[in-house]
């Protein structure tokens, strides 16, 4: 079974993290979380579910995962700011490895200057900038180009998980 | 004196409200709080500063005003999901009407599409989405582009105020 990265800081959206992470695991997948800060307990944007960072960005290796999980809310805005972060989401996509982005997830993605010649979905608010990246926005409930799943929000997440585990099979 | 037109909402960074609203008004200017509902009271992201909207973005017109002030935070997020405010602050660029930019205030006008062949700063998590909206990024305390003011976060706020001051003079 594969074994999942889930990238996140403080104010994630709750259920793009939970949600998701309870059908990986239901399905035998093991999920690390990453953050900027090992041992540090991050908080949900909605309801504030807490979420124990396992891994530091800085001490982690893509090749020590067969997906990314990349959940939405102003975690992303936070996320981009940290080197180390950037520098693991933007090896998953140079690998060509899963990576699975809803809601503001692509925030992250366009920092690494990754997404030119793709095609993804995401939140309402980054639309322009998902163009300004080169790349080109569907407004579907779920977009799979090559290793990257993405959705736009919370309602297209039993799209999202579905296509997501189905990337993982 | 000058009229100033301050949008913003939910989650705003409160001392890029309350900071240069206080210097205009000293100075003898006047601002109107516009943003996605008139009436509401919105709350700032660190102290939880309540600011009532008195003009929605629907309801104003540029013409009525002087300048538009765009505080940070995760508002700007949330403005430029409506289309009325990105039309609004969209407005003050091309009458080439002073316009005050600070932290994450330029995603507003990446959504306005107004930023092509302007140079400008903003928040570090923000860089790219500028450089993409085809912008150059300074990173300074405060840029002065035309009629357009910006600054990087709340330490900037002294020179920021300083240059806008300056622009309403």
């Amino acid at each position: 079974m594969g074994r999942i990265a889930a990238i996140l800081t403080d104010w994630f959206e709750d259920s793009e993290y939970t949600e998701p992470v309870e059908a990986f695991e239901k399905a035998g997948h093991t999920v690390v979380t990453v953050g900027p800060e090992a041992g540090k307990t991050v908080t949900g944007k909605k309801s504030g579910t807490e979420v124990k960072i396992e891994k530091s960005a800085a001490e982690v290796s893509p090749e020590d995962f067969d997906a990314l999980l990349i959940p939405g809310g102003f975690s992303p805005d936070k996320l981009r700011v940290d080197e180390k972060a950037v520098a693991f989401a933007k090896n998953f996509m140079e690998e060509n490895k899963p990576v699975f982005a809803i809601c503001h997830a692509p925030q992250l993605l366009i920092t690494a200057d990754v997404l030119r010649g793709r095609t993804l979905t995401g939140y309402t608010s980054i639309i322009q900038d998902i163009k300004n990246a080169g790349a080109e926005f569907v407004d579907r409930e779920v977009v799979v180009d090559g290793n990257l799943v993405s959705s736009r929000n919370p309602g297209d997440l039993p799209s999202f998980i579905e296509a997501c585990l189905k990337k993982l099979s």
